[in-house]
């Protein structure tokens, strides 16, 4: 079974999902909204793409060629016809492949930007996971850990170009030591809170290519929730639209 | 010139300071204020105490036997000053060296929480500051880096004890990096912004001995300042006081 969502809460874009499917989260909007596109941003690719929903809002703030990537065949054909649905087809183009080795098919140092909204949670060795199941792909790093992530990102940007991608907080260790590893420095934070009072429990992360390290700014926080309702900056992401450019 | 200056805003502690020398600020008050202590702590260290705010700040919360090293001639004298005048000896013991090796006096395994306010910002080996100054040594790695201050907390706590600290966030993959080599994992870190709408500029970390990696919380946000006033959080903090509690 298929149902057709609102990708935004307005009359904007919409997006297949299936029940038995991850289906793409707030993290996916707030990628879309704060991924850093000027005016010279040209080529743009997205990394464990999904069902495209962070490729597809950000055709709501720029016309520049957006790529993405997905390895499970189901997610991909859901992918395309969404795009397909909203008419983006000149817009964004799929690659359906595994994201190691991708820039083999689209050439290395191409990239003004490269986001990613990964598998959040290490494979355990003794954990007894279907590693067949869409969920279990997309939640846990099956086909590609998050060093894997890092390196083919590094390698798809151009120099001076920007990764920008979502994970949890309690791996940060995990992330700031694998980006500088690779040389990768982070230049900002910006940690994502359920609502005041609680711990993080997702934090937006940009790293660009080229740079020196001890440049790392933290963010203003963002609260998703106020009260019983979504904060005002949630819903400004929500309802954002291309007719408000 | 000496002052005499409230630690706390209210008719609490009293504090010594020289307008020449390194100030206490509010990232002293906020490790006063947040560090772990419960009812079995039973011994603190305070290293880099300066004139001993941190120290002094924390008898408002418990009973327990603080201790404190400070490697300044003129600012030992300081500390030594504003306890007496407190009347705070008998629960403050201060030791004038370098924290480097500091366990040799102190004994190793024996804290239950260990402070620390260090000095922020790496010495560059080309610049050209008056490595005797007050300011100087308070503020620049001079005596101790951050990773000879995590190893000396490491040695100086008991299994499962807490190191408790405040740096900047543009040093946090290095702070990371250098807890996870000595295996001193973070278990939460608390962002400090001046107010809402800007980058931190303090992040508050707590690390234990002994305990495993992965488990890094993200505590909520503090903001400083509320329109043009201090916040309620922080009013909390500088109107606390023994009989509050």
């Amino acid at each position: 079974m298929e149902v057709v969502n609102d990708l935004l809460g307005y009359d904007g874009l919409k997006i297949i999902q299936r029940p038995d499917m991850f289906h793409f989260s707030i993290d996916s909007m707030l990628l879309g909204y704060f991924a850093p596109i000027t005016k010279k941003t040209e080529r743009i690719m997205d990394l464990c793409t999904g069902n495209a929903p962070v490729a597809m809002y950000l055709t709501l703030r720029t016309s520049a060629k957006i790529e993405g990537v997905e390895i499970q065949d189901e997610v991909f054909d859901l992918a395309k016809r969404s795009i397909e649905l909203n008419g983006l087809e000149q817009q964004i183009h799929l690659y359906h492949r595994n994201l190691i080795g991708l820039h083999k098919d689209t050439g290395h140092d191409v990239y003004d930007l490269v986001t990613c909204n990964p598998p959040f949670f290490k494979l355990n060795e003794d954990s007894n996971l279907p590693s067949t199941d869409y969920k279990t792909i997309a939640r846990h790093e099956v086909s590609a850990t998050l060093e894997d992530i890092i390196v083919e990102a590094k390698r798809l940007l151009k120099n001076k170009g920007v990764f920008y991608f979502v994970h949890r907080p309690d791996r940060l260790s995990d992330i700031l030591l694998t980006l500088k590893k690779h040389k990768m420095y982070p230049k900002s934070l910006r940690f994502v809170y359920p609502k005041q009072g609680t711990n993080a429990n997702a934090v937006l992360v940009s790293a660009q290519k080229g740079m020196k390290d001890g440049f790392l700014n933290v963010l203003e926080p963002l609260f998703v929730h106020e009260g019983n309702t979504y904060s005002k900056a949630v819903r400004d992401i929500f309802f954002y639209r291309k007719d408000m450019l």
